[in-house]
């Protein structure tokens, strides 16, 4: 089944159905999760999986998992897919070309009329975004075993209403049991949602893990004044110190090679007045590295730069950890299977690390995983401007095909 | 009349009485500019200027002239005053304690039987603070003829009632022309709202002027993206721009003698998402310096300073000017008989210059003019924690009384 090849111009014409669920004026999507649009993108997901000859269940957590039979159903299903529910101002492939790719390929195999042993099961898992409950990636959290059941199904959007009265109200409150399966393997096509692929013209990235992840609540602490009165060598400016420290955090991630990701995405200053010297500032620090041991050292890196300049400012300065997650390594068979594709497709590729979090890295606890990466343009993503060409989208597609079916084994 | 002396706890006794009107719960005001609790304010100073014998009149802008009457009332007469009104949590001193020195003048001569020449003008400013219009200093402003009378009655507070309506509906909408009237001279008692003064144990500071004052709207643009999968070396980070530009104009400060004060004191980052790298962060600068020579390189090299540091790093930068005022000269004649009154009185004294704005910067350019200063707790103003010492603000008023009696010239 070397020779089959997936119907680009059918995915992109998929996408851009699915695109219109929720579309936004500047041509991305909207499409919150467990909201009347994701229930539209749904439906007609399982519409497209049902007539491509798929069975369709779904589990109580909404994972939708349309199922192409093998010849052997005693064997485990290889699995493909990502989500279906976008960030309020996102775009149209972000988690759809996840779950479209994985359609596209059982399309394909229909259209060749090729049998694998093993079922495929393409999945679309509920919340990832996390853009209107609390935490990200639920369905394959929950589905991993990674949370509980019952504190997801009672977690409330800002409204009060929770994940379960939201799925029981959109009809995807499945009867079936979340995880607990035993799963072959587990691949997810993704744009890169970066700008490596892209300004390197390789269409397919090889992901060999996720990046580890640590960030951090600061707090600085100095004194208000007024802005006329108090003499530059009185003051004890929380602003001030956060500047250098902001500074001093992105020489930091400079020392370090290779590089860690280091953001301070979030600051809020107060009082936040023109003429009133900074009380307080408050910052986020985002750092991310492939690499457990380096993040750690980056992470006492970054606590010291911030206390010397605090010392050396006399103000106060507090570092709280909020978020702590371990490197994600996906699994070396799956990895060479995908990088073993591309070579036979002829397809230019290189390794990559993943600076997003995916469902795949919650998978990758339970089942061998790996990822397939597309470039987007420029690599943006997360908004509205979110792009990717119809040539790479395929060229990832075709690498899904081949991984699916070597990994369930071709039967006839 | 050298020997008359104001009663300190008198003077004390009205401030905290004054300060009950509007009450905050940790200790100070909130009486915005034409209240309920303004009119409050302003009937108890009417109603004690009375029963100290004074004429009371209101001009137009709500402005409350209490006229001691000289034995020669066709002189000009001397004036005195500051504001009633405060921050929304604001101090009990801070304009409240410049009006009820000049009560405390008129009842210290009073209580002496001592007359003067030319008439003594107690007079309570409207609106000095601007927190609830949107300009400060409207009450003197219109009266020096720096603004247009009809215009400021015009101007709307957040909901829409304009200063106009608010006189009328408190009973302050007086008959009296604004201005137009001859001043022998102008003092104004304030507290320092700084941190020299008490910084080196002297009771009075002898002002010389107001410094000169240039604020400016920073914006800096980059390029947003995800903090996760964008390389460091592809930022265009529009907060860490920012950061080294505050940096860089806290150096400016430095780099000049005698340092210009130099605040950025609010900032706005957009998105604000902490895994978003920073499109765009627009931020104000204030500076000021009592030289306006200095103050205006002061503005290049800050200029200059935030574009070097935007070109490097592949961002845009933005300064726009948002506020321009000259520095303000008091009078020589003023600041000589204020300096020479705390000299007799053996109060220690020093030269120092107002860094905030003040009524008395209005009056400076229409009559001779100047200020005396007392200190307040570590430099806190515009803050409920305000405060100040008895034996201070009574040494303040008792050089305020001397130079008011000098300069309407003793009767009898």
């Amino acid at each position: 089944m070397a020779e089959i090849r997936v119907d680009g111009a059918r995915l992109w014409d998929s996408l851009m159905e699915m695109g219109r669920i929720g579309a936004t004026p500047k041509g991305g999507v909207g499409r919150l999760a467990l909201t009347d649009l994701d229930k539209q993108a749904r439906d007609l997901f399982v519409r497209w999986c049902e007539a491509a000859g798929c069975a369709v269940r779904v589990d109580r957590m909404g994972n939708i998992f349309a199922r192409r039979a093998g010849t052997d159903d005693s064997l485990a299903p290889v699995m493909t897919g990502s989500h279906l529910d976008s960030q309020p101002l996102g775009g149209r492939f972000d988690g759809a070309y996840g779950v479209l790719a994985g359609l596209e390929v059982v399309r394909a195999l229909n259209d060749a009329g090729a049998a694998t042993r093993a079922p495929l099961d393409v999945v679309a898992w509920t919340d990832e975004e996390g853009a209107r409950f609390k935490a990200g990636m639920m369905g394959s959290g929950v589905f991993a075993g990674l949370q509980d059941l019952e504190a997801a199904l009672a977690n409330p959007d800002p409204d009060g209403r929770t994940m379960g009265a939201e799925l029981a109200r959109i009809g995807y409150a499945g009867a079936e049991p979340v995880g607990g399966m035993e799963i072959a393997a587990f691949f997810e096509a993704h744009i890169e949602q970066g700008p490596v692929l892209e300004a390197e013209g390789i269409p397919v990235g090889v992901v060999l893990g996720g990046q580890g992840q640590r960030c951090f609540r600061v707090t600085v602490t100095g004194e208000e004044g007024h802005a006329g009165t108090l003499p530059m060598d009185r003051r004890k400016d929380a602003l001030l110190g956060a500047a250098r420290m902001i500074a001093a955090l992105n020489g930091v991630a400079f020392a370090h090679e290779p590089h860690p990701v280091i953001t301070v995405g979030a600051l809020q200053v107060r009082p936040n007045s023109p003429n009133t010297i900074p009380g307080q500032a408050v910052f986020t620090i985002d750092s991310r590295h492939p690499d457990d041991g380096t993040l750690a050292t980056v992470a006492a890196d970054m606590r010291a730069a911030c206390e010397d300049i605090a010392a050396e400012a006399g103000l106060e300065v507090a570092l709280e950890q909020t978020t702590s997650r371990g490197t994600v390594a996906f699994d070396e068979t799956c990895i060479a299977a995908v990088r073993a594709a591309a070579e036979r497709l002829g397809t230019p590729h290189r390794d990559i690390y993943s600076g997003a979090g995916h469902d795949a890295c919650n998978l990758a606890l339970i089942a061998p995983t790996a990822m397939i990466f597309v470039p987007c343009e420029k690599g943006i993503s997360h908004n509205e401007a979110e792009n990717a060409k119809p040539e790479d989208l395929a060229a990832g597609c075709d690498v899904l095909l081949q991984v699916m079916v070597e990994r369930a084994g071709a039967a006839g």
